[in-house]
């Protein structure tokens, strides 16, 4: 039973240095290993949220030293960031299937998504990227004109656009060389974001969710799981209170009723269950897990985390 | 006459911000759309010397200030690099394609080169990166362990190894790409370095020569032309003296009797001719052809530039 699955993992669960990222690229590499051991096609999304702040950030200080060099734009920042981490992930990836003695490639390929200029999502930032910020840094940041936000109760970051992806520019090519045998890291940091200008494509300065942009190409690939690998075991609702309660699966109507409910916290948990309840909404056959790299497996048997069918 | 072209761009002809690289990207998209709309297979190669260094500078920068970040090492920096660069030069092609009313898949493919940990080029760093350097700005970065040069005369450049490329990790990827008729950018700033150690590819401190990269992959792709654009409109012996003299062909003996006899600067027309000279030698019907953007096509007729057979 080949599956073709789309895989997702948070640039939070890479870690916030190189270290950090290589361990975390290793243990993601260890489960997609089983998997396409097992038979399944692989392409795996990453987000890079922190590492785009971090990215941008190291950019911005060498433009306050050299006035020369201008600011490289967030569009810039995500190309940058997906050779940062998908270096790591395909080097992982690759090593973990020569352990179980697989030869297959294991490519990056640099990933753009279009997206609306007109997205309502423009007006109103609210994708945290970066590291997290002290009170008197958010201030400062805020009075450079980037906005800020309080994310998840964690601590302040920046706060950038997250428009919907509507297509992704390297569909074709990704199609090609995952029907080829590759296993592909794609759609890193959600694609970099772009809007079509007469024949150009040109950055737009925003960073894409990568649940969107993971659901997007499931859905295009003619995938039958979207997995989205978070730091939680599955979704619950009431999260971190007294009446929490884990949902081991949950329908579209559900997942929906949730939504519209407000149950979960923006930029972290909904745009997850949104993603997954849109890509199993497509069509018939298709469902989203969402889970942790331990429970990986055992949730793709329906037997750990959440799935939305 | 359906050729399969490797084309090399030299990072310092990209210009040192990102405006001058859009601009230098338009330029190169000018001439290689042309060539495609001629019927031409084009996968093409980029350097990202001054890249890698302006990216080095800032992650650097980062670190320092951070003690939480490590430096980024050049392999890392040569991967960003390769996202900074390509995402533009993808883009220019694909916009230049669309105004010649051409549809075809524009990609770049994250691209790694073995090396030979014991290649001599580590103890002989002599590969100019980054921005040019005051004589005071040298020997400071020469005490943090870094060894400097001076570039061609044009001023003191910090200096790394450049072993051969023996091998591109992602060929087969590279291949099935092309054959299915996408332009493609692959083998950036020469390829990210890496050893294999045991599984595992281990990123290498230093840069690679684009050149010798394009004309490996020229080899393994069996494309009949290398063409390598650069900065000049052809190659010279006794260049800038009265006594220049403009090779508007050489045969691969002739290259390599002025090769052994020192004739070309190291880090710029020396590994041209070189790997040109390679190619043209590993099997008949394979050119070189070096020269500027101006007179690309004209040198690809034979009527201009240098070419090497």
């Amino acid at each position: 039973m080949a599956r073709r699955i789309v895989a997702a993992i948070g640039g939070n669960a890479l870690g916030e240095t190189l270290p950090e990222q290589r361990r975390a690229a290793g243990e993601t590499a260890r489960v997609l290993g089983g998997l396409i051991q097992g038979g399944d096609q692989i392409v795996l999304v990453h987000g890079s949220g922190p590492q785009i702040g971090l990215i941008s950030a190291a950019m911005t200080g060498l433009a306050r030293r050299d006035p020369e060099h201008p600011m490289a734009p967030l569009s810039v920042c995500t190309a940058m960031a997906q050779g940062y981490i998908g270096y790591d992930l395909q080097n992982a990836l690759g090593e973990e299937l020569l352990r179980r003695g697989i030869r297959r490639p294991v490519v990056t390929l640099l990933t753009q998504v279009e997206v609306d200029p007109a997205d309502p999502a423009f007006d109103h930032p609210d994708k945290p990227i970066g590291p997290f910020l002290t009170e008197a840094e958010a201030r400062e940041m805020e009075c450079r004109g980037n906005p800020v936000m309080e994310d998840a109760g964690r601590g302040w970051r920046r706060a950038v656009a997250s428009p919907q992806p509507k297509r992704v520019v390297e569909l074709e090519s990704i199609r090609t060389l995952l029907d080829g045998g590759s296993v592909v890291v794609a759609g890193g940091g959600g694609g970099i974001p772009v809007a079509a200008v007469g024949n150009a494509l040109k950055g737009v300065g925003a960073v894409v969710d990568k649940d969107f942009t993971a659901a997007l190409l499931a859905r295009e690939l003619n995938a039958q799981v979207l997995l989205i690998l978070t730091g939680v075991a599955g979704v619950a609702i009431h999260y971190g209170k007294p009446n929490q309660r884990w949902l081991t699966h949950m329908t579209v109507p559900v997942a929906e009723t949730y939504l519209s409910r407000g149950e979960f916290p923006p930029g972290s948990m909904r745009p997850k269950v949104a993603a997954g309840a849109a890509f199993a909404k497509s069509a018939s056959g298709r469902r989203c897990v969402i889970t942790d790299l331990a429970h990986a497996e055992e949730a793709l048997r329906g037997q750990a985390g959440t799935t939305i069918a």
